[in-house]
């Protein structure tokens, strides 16, 4: 299972409607590339149309075997049969979701080494640290650098994945800390082309992590 | 169960964060006058927030032998071990969170009578209907006035609350109407005193339904 969920968590594309208002569309070309992950992210919008667009997103990823997780919402996770959901420090804790959702893989956002610390044992399954860099969609987000992130890698023993300003210009790098995968937002999701961008970012990764074990 | 709920609903006081910011404060002074059911309603904040209010809300509930209901998330309201949840058009499918949450009181929000048969058949237990009246709180929301509000009465097997500008005033009118009870924002959370406000519409309330079965 463990390493199931590495290999699947080499490239976490999350949704931006802002960027890219047809989600669903996206959603296909990122799977097309090679997305491994894709994160459901809809704040402003109402539950009645997260469902809608999950249930979009739960046939693609089927469709191209990757995992669909959504972003702090327990309630759209559940009703879209998705494989998990990311928890921040603003969102419903952790221990909480493992209860309600005894299922669900549950990912914790962090933001510091105390708080990689914290959702560990609270027990997420995984971790997306950041902000590596400073990111383009999340202006006010805390920035740990490639240091911070190698410390979160050391001393957590669940997968870790980064996220915040990655592109593939420093994917590489990233990838050095140890860490199981990237996530994106607007790397792909800002892209013109969505499709060439994931393919673009999933060849480095693939490079930088070996082509994983067979399928 | 039934006479029980209808009991509850008698008077069903909604939080609102700009008119009362302390929440906790008021749905206790609103229970210290004869609450039956205080909603949560909390749009715009993160869903710790959400949870954290929820917890102290159920706390009060509980002492003082009232419902406690959640707006629109499920995920709150399993949580914070809520009695249900209030699901309108833009929210979770009725007919989905029945399946995830079956030991969860529904009401259905309707504003309009094919809505109000529709939340009836997808499984709502009891409904919400309105704006009974043009509503300071929700200015956009459709009008089905005293008529619209009887139809739905009429149509359905399920107890009809009323909702939208309903307050000491016009408490009677609606009543009479064959409703189980009211639901308020602005008549209790706009009023300078909560405690009184809440005290008065019961009475006005109990006058029009009588004193119910005893506990």
């Amino acid at each position: 299972m463990l390493s199931f969920l590495k290999e699947k968590l080499r490239l976490l594309v999350i949704t931006d409607k802002k960027l890219k208002p047809n989600i669903v569309k996206a959603v296909e070309d990122a799977l097309r590339g090679g997305a491994t992950s894709i994160q459901l992210r809809l704040k402003e919008s109402s539950t009645k149309e997260m469902i809608e667009v999950g249930r979009e997103i739960r046939r693609l990823t089927r469709n191209y075997e990757a995992l669909y997780f959504v972003d702090d919402r327990l309630d759209v996770a559940l009703a879209t049969d998705a494989d998990g959901v990311q928890l921040g420090p603003d969102d419903m804790p952790i221990a909480i979701a493992r209860e309600l959702a005894p299922n669900l893989i549950i990912g914790g956002s962090v933001y510091s080494l105390e708080e990689a610390v914290r959702a560990e044992s609270e027990g997420a399954d995984f971790l997306g640290a950041g902000s590596v860099f400073p990111s383009p969609t999340k202006i006010d987000a805390r920035v740990i650098g490639l240091n911070g992130l190698r410390e979160i890698v050391k001393k957590v023993k669940i997968p870790v994945v980064a996220i915040g300003g990655i592109n593939a210009s420093n994917a590489e790098a990233v990838l050095k800390t140890g860490v199981v995968g990237i996530a994106v937002i607007s790397a792909v999701m800002g892209a013109e082309d969505v499709y060439r961008a994931t393919l673009e970012l999933r060849k480095i990764i693939d490079m930088a992590l070996g082509h994983g074990e067979p399928p």
